[in-house]
């Protein structure tokens, strides 16, 4: 079998299992119990604080542990709406194409009165600072634009459009999930006052997230109760999660550069051997697109249809977010790149990662070939 | 080291965790995903859906996976409004000593309109459900009481509690995050509309809870995104702790009767022989209460010096919850069973499980005695 959906998750690495284990084992008491054991939980939580705000550049107390990506991005994005409301700001900026735990929190937030600007991200997938710095208004409370596309891949100007969100004196938040652990984040160069990551997208537990915010961002909690995560997030520490998530993006980040460099590799050929096939769109910048991340629309083909046929010859992939990929609708990040509705429905991701193999990428062409013809009725 | 914090947390059985760990090896993969290991993976959920719902009584729909105890409760409650508030409901009947997870909710709502009464416990810890039928109003919204108190332990007559609410049409919610796994719970035959549990509670995994809520009530999202959980929890699955979790609860089901028998008797026993040291309150119902859970406060004493001396001699222990255990303020369950304040910061709860044995309830006996007697200086 080849595993070619690394956007939807990853296997944990033998590391982070390790590191769950033994706090599962050693280190399962209730950190905020004043017993020695219990204080001992309380350090090595500390020491996973300080180890992942050195990965992402920011301080361990702007570390919230959350339970994943979409309930760091819901708590950024709610913290920031209920900050601009105090100021008088009804106005939030963010792109078509992010992911729905960022879209349908805005939505809700548009039917409690705020005003939601959706900017073009072009043909390309990226979004233009000039652009941004345009739409920005003086009830602006926020700009939520993610890091990096779940579908498509492509990356975002981070450091420029922290720069103009920081000159305008508006809040920054950026949807890093599919980013972390598999590009360089340094929060404090890139002017971002608050960024979701989630440990499963890079080898690390699932269940499991980071919401950093910059000192001085007032949280909002969703869950309240205990006084945990400095009384911004209630209930009891997931330490082994924790430790875990902690290991893996050491480990991805110490890797970063290297396993990057590799990726793209299989990645570019990946990407050459589907353009031969006739009617294969890319879509998104092919080159400032995740390592890993392939996305194309075959046209004439339907993606449930590729997806299926792919399985039977082994290969899993995707047609877009495994989030709604029980939902054959045309992917609405397709569509805010311009591609029409039939086009969009023919969508394939291939998301690839360290473990895969030039051979894996060679039988996933051939296989992709031979679906799309298939499919064709060639 | 004896430790006797089995309320704070548990630690994971080896039948949990060599579940988890089997789901982190070979069903790591997206439920949401088209492809066979994927789809497997999805299986492998339903079971455990099927197999938790079968423990508590209730429809396997009708369970939705959280992130633990208080991610359940803040959407049961916050759910329960919503309905309430569409309806012209806005009254809410809970008591003063339940968990910071619903009290903290609670408070949340009353900012926003909503009218809360607190019913009295008394001195036993003990609501009374005539009081309740009492107090529920044609705009009551939701009843949210706890099915065994987390401090005190005391157990509340929740098919009472149920049946007045049912007969009155008003939902019933029960925070049953310490009684899960150690008394038999039954929802159909409770009539219960609500109940949040926690894994890590009953030796299960941290990081993950059930929030059951019976087919009709609509729930409110905490967290919006993907359409995980019929939409009503957005984030992918954390599979590896769901399969622990339904693996610990199957198992603390299963010998749940044996091991309450067992744990009662190491809880009586160590009532009994604290009783005798002078000054000695214990606090909640000696009989009505968990099987393992001891509270008692110990005049002229403080809770952080018997916590620390019985550190000292390897015993772990609390004050009260560990939600709140770095602050040593009196706790709110032992004012609202009428301790004065003075009088509770002398509080030291002690809560067993079917690890302890009877030897371990004499030297915490032996223990405790002296440490009361050293902080008294004689």
């Amino acid at each position: 079998m080849i595993y070619a959906d690394h956007a939807a998750t990853t296997k944990m690495s033998e590391t982070a299992k390790l590191a769950m284990l033994s706090a599962i084992e050693e280190n399962w008491y209730n950190p905020s119990s004043l017993y020695t054991p219990g204080q001992q939980a309380s350090g090595v939580l500390m020491d996973a604080r300080v180890r992942i705000s050195r990965c992402l550049g920011c301080l361990p107390k702007e570390i919230y542990f959350t339970s994943g990506g979409s309930e760091a991005d819901n708590q950024a994005i709610l913290s920031a709406a209920a900050i601009g409301k105090r100021q008088g700001k009804m106005h939030i900026i963010s792109t078509a194409f992010e992911h729905h735990a960022v879209l349908h929190t805005l939505k809700k937030l548009e039917k409690e009165g705020f005003e939601i600007t959706l900017l073009d991200v072009g043909e390309s997938g990226i979004v233009d600072p000039n652009q941004l710095e345009k739409a920005i208004r003086p009830d602006t409370a926020l700009v939520t634009i993610m890091y990096a596309n779940n579908e498509i891949g492509t990356i975002q100007p981070i450091g420029e459009i922290g720069a103009v969100c920081r000159q305008n004196g508006v809040l920054f938040h950026t949807d890093a999930v599919q980013a972390a652990g598999h590009l360089p984040i340094n929060v404090k160069e890139d002017q971002i006052d608050m960024l979701s990551l989630s440990a499963h997208k890079f080898n690390g537990p699932k269940g499991i997230g980071v919401l950093y915010a910059k000192t001085g961002v007032f949280l909002t909690n969703l869950i309240e109760g205990g006084e945990q995560e400095r009384g911004k997030r209630a209930g009891t520490e997931n330490l082994p999660a924790i430790v875990g998530m902690a290991a893996a993006l050491e480990e991805a980040c110490a890797l970063q550069k290297e396993r990057s460099i590799y990726v793209t590799k299989l990645r570019d050929q990946l990407i050459a051997g589907l353009k031969k096939i006739s009617g294969a769109l890319l879509n998104g910048d092919e080159i400032r697109r995740l390592p890993g991340n392939v996305n194309f629309c075959f046209l004439d083909t339907e993606a449930e249809g590729l997806l299926l046929l792919l399985d039977n010859k082994g290969i899993c992939a995707s047609s877009g977010s495994a989030c709604t990929s029980g939902f054959l609708d045309p992917s609405h990040v397709l569509l805010a790149i311009g591609r029409d509705p039939q086009t969009a429905r023919g969508s394939l991701r291939l998301t690839l990662d360290y473990e895969n193999t030039p051979e894996e990428v060679e039988t996933i062409i051939e296989a992709v070939t031979d679906t799309v013809r298939i499919l064709r009725g060639c």
